[in-house]
């Protein structure tokens, strides 16, 4: 076993004692960073999603540059769709669009069928370099989509306010639906499983459009789904972590999908949420990620309010409720971090005497 | 006073009993109608709306075609800051866009004290106007956005996923985010109370992007402001609706905030928004809007669900979670007019003999 110089994030998502709170910080290799434009500019977004070098390059950057307490893996959830044979296209500004999306009962037959090592080996080959570059300093997440999140994708071939398509879709032909999500429930397992095979420590699933399903819809056509994925991943003690965003009903059968962590975002009740699932699972979250725009005085006092409302003892992760925006000062994401290292200590026991005692 | 043939809408906006529950729905004066876009093919949007004739057509055209219970004036709520000076342009498909947004304290002192007599007399004729061509059949609604939305509307200039401009103005120059709102405050306590004036028998109050808001920022730039506007309507016993669209948090304050309904979205548990808030206010909603797309027998057993989680007894109002979509099919949104007057008289307490003794 490798040993980790710096595993808070595993503490706390597993709700064992911690110092302080760790935090990490979603999309933290990404545009703000002038150290990842430097390396974008010169290749586009999929190439560096696939070609480890650069993957592993851009991944370590926020820990030397800002400080974070794990690494995330720099991929993208499309990844899954792409190796399935849709065509995607990455464009800044504008979001991902694939051409041809899937409406069809032909279209889903289309599809092809997976499996991380043949298909994907190129985000498992960076995780392994990764690891190794990070030579243990922190852990390493790897990450997927959810089903219902990739469905969405791949039926509405882009971002969408209304989510018409695939509304459609699952009121209209629900079997077909199921078909696709049935398909991605077990690719995604899959990808996640080979993740932890290839070293990531801990693997989150983002469910960035579950909250534009009604509560009964959301039981049906996305957690369903996130509790197959769980209990089909192949995994020692490497944590779970659930991001449903937008998700604030049904929190305590959320809480019950077999995930060691909730991610929640910045519009829900940091307290409230461990008052209804804190004895369960650890939560992470939920600074509104546009207070980074804001001077670090107004930052500090807002990740203060952070730390307060979830108040003393373990099982929180701190992040932002949602990703950092590509036109944040570093410096600002440098801030924020520094802070909560500092800060969050009076929120965890320190003293050692009463640590022996408790022992 | 006049004599409406059917005052369900405005009895259950006062919790007053009811022999089944009304049903309007929002944006029904729209692009879904063919008889809309008949007349939407020879004018633009602005004109339609400072047209009385125009807007008097299209408001009426859902009465006749779709059935719905009340009327709502044809406009947009962004005539506030058109009528202040800025520059709209409606694009269809891609929304409505100020060139120039507001950013600064020059470009917020530039914006014109307006009255809605001098400013938006447009409005008012329009609502003066459908009065006199309703002749009573139903209640007719006015309207305004509430001063958080459209300060986002105006900081923006057009729809933001991210919201980036508007928080930067909340989190960097807080002072001038509260001129600005208490400028749109005044502009629509005044606008909302000349339309009671001219008619209107009841005005909701749009709070579209309340919901992108932390719960404390949402108490201090958006629910005091709605306060205030509720505090300093004048009317008779004109209900107020207020639609916070996205705000699943702070529901018992915003029942306090003075209005007599309180509109939720989709992705709220009706039953449990019941449970917090019906003893104070009205409730209007929840359909998820993307049901319309599916058969008509599976939008009246999703219709059906709706009425059944806000359960028995009076204060509900039946609407979408959100706006009719422009693609669907006018048969589908009379289909659900259609079962909701029928079905939830089973909802409703009519028996005569019970009702004579209950007297």
């Amino acid at each position: 076993m490798e040993q980790l110089q710096n595993d808070l994030f595993l503490r706390a998502c597993k709700k064992q004692p911690v110092e302080r709170t760790p935090i990490w910080i979603m999309r933290q290799a990404g545009r703000y960073l002038p150290e990842y434009r430097a390396v974008r500019a010169n290749n586009d977004f999929l190439t560096m999603c696939k070609t480890p070098e650069l993957a592993a390059e851009v991944t370590i950057q926020p820990v030397d540059l800002i400080g974070v307490d794990a690494a995330i893996i720099f991929s993208d959830i499309l990844v899954i769709p792409e190796a399935m044979g849709m065509h995607l296209e990455m464009f800044d500004g504008k979001g991902p669009v694939f051409d041809h999306p899937i409406r069809t009962e032909k279209d889903a037959e289309n599809l092809k069928q997976i499996t991380a090592q043949e298909n994907l080996k190129y985000v498992l080959d960076a995780i392994s370099l990764t690891k190794k570059e990070l030579s243990g300093r922190v852990p390493l997440i790897g990450f997927s989509g959810a089903p219902w999140t990739l469905l969405t994708y791949m039926v509405e071939g882009h971002g969408s306010k209304t989510f018409s398509n695939v509304k459609k879709l699952i009121y209209n032909n629900p079997e077909l639906a199921h078909k696709i999500l049935n398909k991605l429930t077990n690719a995604v397992a899959d990808y996640l499983s080979a993740q932890i095979e290839a070293g990531a420590n801990a693997v989150q699933i983002f469910d960035t459009w579950a909250g534009m399903l009604s509560p009964r819809d959301y039981l049906v056509f996305a957690l369903k789904y996130v509790n197959q994925v769980i209990s089909k991943i192949k995994r020692n003690d490497e944590p779970i972590i659930y991001f449903p965003k937008g998700v604030h009903y049904r929190m305590r059968t959320t809480a019950d999908c077999g995930a060691d962590v909730i991610g929640i975002d910045w519009t829900i009740d940091l307290a409230k949420a461990r008052d209804k699932i804190g004895n369960k699972v650890a939560i992470q979250g939920n600074l509104d990620p546009t207070v980074l725009y804001a001077e670090p005085g107004f930052i500090r006092r807002e990740a203060k309010k952070v730390l307060q409302s979830y108040g003393e003892g373990n099982g929180h992760i701190f992040n932002l409720g949602h990703g950092i925006l590509p036109d944040i000062k570093p410096e600002h994401a440098k801030a924020l971090v520094d802070f909560v290292k500092e800060d969050s200590q009076a929120f965890h026991d320190n003293d050692v005497s009463t640590k022996v005692i408790k022992i």
